[in-house]
């Protein structure tokens, strides 16, 4: 039994027996360990001791560990491989797995990749990287049971066991009539069948959920949660069954598009790379993009400040509360975008409710505005005016804050909740809609409004 | 076939034929339809046509209908239920979602399904009450597949067959002796194995990947997901059997954390319903909290800012670089910030990686610094002094913003990616040190840091 979370000790003790070239020792280590444990180990040792510790995993286990390696990894091992090891790994590939190495290696190994690999497995790897970026065709396998409709049960079962040992899952078969897909049935299905001759369209489920090669990744995500399938199954336009996407596939889609949406965010083009794995200047690449257009753009709120210079240099103290107005601002309308942004990527929202968010947020936004407002007063009155013994503070200036701050909550979380539903509507990603482009355009709208106010109630105009 | 995403017809249909008291038409329709559809339909009508509706339900469908519905439809119709009608469904349901359904009701309706359900099922109701929330316990099943190790492969298959109804998965089995969890096999393993005499013991694999009933639901997600494991068993403290957490379940977690993390770090107390289902004090409730503590200590800001009024009066052009400079430093230290939430969410990062962490932000603040001073400094001469006719933008008020702007990048980040290891480290969620906490930092820092090279440069004090 392992239940190993800290991987420094077993890469202490593999490197101690290395060294004293205990290669019994080593394997006897390396059978009881999971492929996702061995690869955690291999990513915390020097490159160099590698390429002998692999050729001592267990070959049943060889091509799992691969797997789970970090692209970095697997590059340098395929380049210490002899074409034949190389082989070997790639037969005991899923070709699911093996499109997702070639996608993330350098042109001159996948062109060794290719060449070793079987001309079938070949040719589905070239099929599958034909299918767009993200789309349910990219991620699915094409190793799955199919049983024909006039089997029996006792066929059926037999069927799985000469054929299921290539395939990533044979708990969910599917039933297909001239390559159609016409049904499906479990393994439970089977097993729970009392009748071994009852034929399998019989017992068979023939409303089957299916996704299209080409609907994006996060719908298959999404119908898989739902249904809490195993597998979905992807067909081409004709409805003929052309791979399936496994649940274990779909958490790794779920957990990556909940990454991406969080760097989106927060501003940050995503990556595919780890944090500790990416070098200074890809994170740079990923951050200086929107720090550059963000900054640019707060221009206006400059140049707004700049027009109303007059007002600030008579009323110095305005100035004092430009930062509280405009992070409030800010943060009422970060909440409001992330409410939607994530309620529109699970599919909790559709563009149809733009009027039911709207009128939700400003009624929140009247609640939340008056609540800031008073306790605005409070702090302006209690803190500023008597503690801090600030004449500037008049109750006309007061006023002006908290009228201002009520103006801008409504603006901000209206905006926060509007944008996200537009970009997705006109097919952009909604969370580039969030805190930060919405902060630059609620802080030029706060300057209006409080510079307005400060109009009319300080100057009189 | 069907593959639903818009249930809108599928629901006019429906009333319709309820209005016509077409019910064995409505009995057809609805035995073509996933569960999770039905739900999803039912979500749309009015409440009163639901009680009737569900009767329609196939039997073997209700009860997994009735799981996928939100909690306040599942409340409304227990209220129509009659006692009978409600031990049918509960005879049904797995002990998980049992389990989930009690933690949703008010105290009279879980007192009125308690009574309702087999004294079994109370029992395990109850048991699993105990754990603590958000713990492994609460989050499994206790129905599963045990073997013993010295059963043949036919023997296995046999009792599968026979006990496998009321499983929740019988894909993985686990091999017990006196309790104690000693090995696992999957079902593939049992139908692919050929001599059926074959002993458990034999083709088992002992080692067993496990998590503790008092581990973090989180944690038993990453296990998951890591290992790719249909179920995940969970262990009591000596190390007995006592339950598994399926994928399905383990993809709800995931979904559910991401949508946490994204709520906290946006200043939102994290809610259990969705937005559309929630009403508006609600989400003022969780709403305002982040809001008024920001508003409140944005007080800091405003002191600075009234500390160098008379800077700022002999110098009103500074004033119009104050949000540009506010916001960057924020936008610089969210996207650290979130970089680093969501490494140590993934498990990527640990509290012993914060040097190298800091260092890396470091050397990228230099680089974004840079970059964004350059273009500041350009913008600055050639926007404001040139195209805008500004005469109080000096070379030394330029200099001046494009410093600060280098040492804001700098502190915003080393604080964004400092604060969330910390608050790990001490057992808080990281998330809560996000963008609006780290903001209202910066903007303070940013400030004193202004003004301060304001004194220097433009003042020569």
């Amino acid at each position: 039994m392992a239940e190993t979370k800290d991987v420094s000790i077993i890469v202490s003790t593999l490197l101690t027996l290395l060294e004293e070239k205990k290669y019994p020792t080593i394997k006897e280590i390396l059978v009881t360990m999971n492929p996702a444990d061995i690869a955690a180990a291999f990513e915390e040792m020097e490159e160099n001791r590698l390429p002998v510790l692999f050729r001592l995993i267990p070959k049943e286990a060889a091509a799992e560990t691969f797997v789970e390696m970090e692209p970095d990894l697997q590059e340098l091992l395929i380049r210490g491989f002899s074409d034949n090891e190389l082989k070997e790994v790639l037969d005991e590939l899923y070709v699911d797995d093996a499109v997702d190495i070639v996608e993330e290696m350098p042109a001159n190994v996948v062109k060794r990749i290719l060449a070793q690999a079987d001309p079938e497995l070949r040719q589905d790897i070239n099929e599958i990287l034909r299918y767009p970026e993200n789309s349910a065709g990219s991620i699915m396998t094409i190793e799955y049971v199919t049983l024909r409709p006039d089997m029996t049960v006792k066929e059926a079962i037999l069927r799985i066991r000469r054929t299921g040992f290539d395939k990533e899952t044979i708990y969910t078969c599917y039933v297909t009539s001239y390559s159609k897909l016409i049904g499906y049935l479990t393994v439970k299905d089977l097993l729970l069948e009392q009748d071994e001759d009852t034929l399998i369209k019989d017992i068979m489920d023939q409303n089957v959920i299916f996704a299209n090669t080409h609907d994006d990744r996060e719908e298959v995500v999404k119908m898989l949660s739902k249904y809490n399938f195993i597998a979905l199954p992807v067909v081409d336009s004709e409805l003929r069954l052309v791979g399936i996407v496994t649940f274990d596939d779909a958490m790794d889609v779920m957990e990556d598009e909940a990454t991406e949406d969080m760097e989106i965010m927060a501003g940050i083009t995503p990556s595919d790379k780890t944090y500790l794995k990416s070098n200074v200047f890809e994170i740079f690449r990923h951050r200086i993009p929107w720090l550059l257009l963000l900054m640019v753009s707060a221009t206006f709120t400059g140049l707004i400040i700049t027009k109303f210079e007059n007002a600030l240099a008579a009323q110095v103290v305005l100035t004092a509360f430009i930062p509280m107005l405009m992070d409030t601002g800010g943060n009422s309308g970060s909440q409001s975008s992330v409410t939607v942004i994530r309620a529109l990527s699970l599919g909790e929202l559709e563009f149809t409710d733009l009027l039911v968010v709207i009128w939700k947020e400003i009624r929140t936004a009247i609640l939340c505005g008056s609540a800031l407002s008073i306790a605005c007063f409070g702090k302006i009155m209690i803190v500023d005016k008597f503690l801090m013994r600030n004449d500037a503070v008049t109750l006309s200036v007061a006023l002006t804050v908290c009228l201002t701050m009520v103006l801008t909550v409504m603006v901000a979380k209206v905006i926060g909740c509007t944008l996200p539903m537009i970009a997705k509507k006109l097919g952009f990603d909604p969370a580039v809609m969030a805190s930060p482009f919405i902060t630059t355009m609620v802080d030029a709208i706060s300057l209006l409004v409080y510079f307005g106010m400060a109009n009319i109630l300080l100057f009189g105009v």
